[in-house]
């Protein structure tokens, strides 16, 4: 990565990919809008109802091995198959942000497997993390994944096992936004 | 930390603090101002001749141990005696960011001993990291030091150990500057 960049989702009557479904997972929701549109880069200005952004830049958990394995069958964003999107903005709580690095490792890998779960689906759900809470967004993380729509079920199952693990104890926001390339 | 917040530091002819040297360390400098001013939260409008942001947030790489040594022995800013501050903005190179965590952390603490080091000076020299990778700043990191004038020899030994180290190789930009409270 060149340098780290913003993105914008906003949520609202435009954009390339028509809203299936927004279901409120825990806390607060966000409003039913029928499109999502997603900048990067600069956004104009309330481009949307709601307007979610976040910084895609290094990696925080990956170590080597990781960081090698994942590149090795890594999927790009905008496949022509990959008709299906899902945006899922996180926030975890304090709890989660005043632990310190080892520990919040621990959890997220070594007890919760989320690397490698996410390796798992790969290549067939691409990925892309976006890192908001240092830009006084309301959530911590906006997680966009792309898949063909023969891969649902396994996207599912990713985000249902996800959900189990000890690392989304922290979660206390989360919203899950369905999309379907217009 | 109940949630993070942005600091602005602007170089001008306002502030709290009175430049005694703009040392430009490594890569371009910083224009010759006259004060610096630190806006917690909200800065006005073009405030500086330059105007350097970040972020005040979680701990990257240190561990629980690390972290509950530092809470021990933390200093907070502005204790009457520390008259003496330091800004150091500083720039790290692509090979850095393209580093897997595990291989920072490496570098960081068990070759360059970046924690220990700064262990070894608290609380006599304060101190307070600020993220600005993310927001597309200049620099990745702003670094204020507070001290009381009669531990200056004690920052200074601090700053020349730590620009020996391998940590240091991977720094492309480096501005230090010198300020007294007015």
């Amino acid at each position: 990565l060149e340098k780290p960049f913003q993105v914008t989702f906003a949520g609202g009557s435009e954009g390339l990919w028509k809203v299936q479904e927004i279901r409120n997972v825990r806390g607060e929701g966000l409003p039913v809008v029928e499109r999502v549109a997603v900048y990067e880069g600069e956004a104009p200005r309330e481009a949307g109802i709601w307007n979610l952004r976040g910084i895609v830049g290094h990696a925080r958990y990956t170590g080597r091995g990781e960081q090698d394995a994942l590149a090795k069958v890594q999927a790009g964003l905008g496949r022509p198959e990959a008709l299906c999107a899902v945006l899922i903005p996180i926030r975890k709580n304090r709890k989660w942000w005043d632990l310190a690095q080892d520990e919040r490792r621990q959890i997220f890998e070594e007890k919760s497997r989320h690397i490698a779960m996410s390796l798992d689906t790969l290549p067939a759900v691409a990925r892309r993390l976006h890192h908001s809470r240092d830009l006084g967004e309301p959530f911590d993380f906006l997680t966009w994944f792309e898949f063909a729509p023969e891969h649902s079920a396994l996207f599912d199952d990713l985000v249902e096992k996800l959900r189990k693990t000890e690392e989304w104890d922290y979660v206390e926001r989360e919203v899950e936004i369905r999309l379907r390339r217009a």
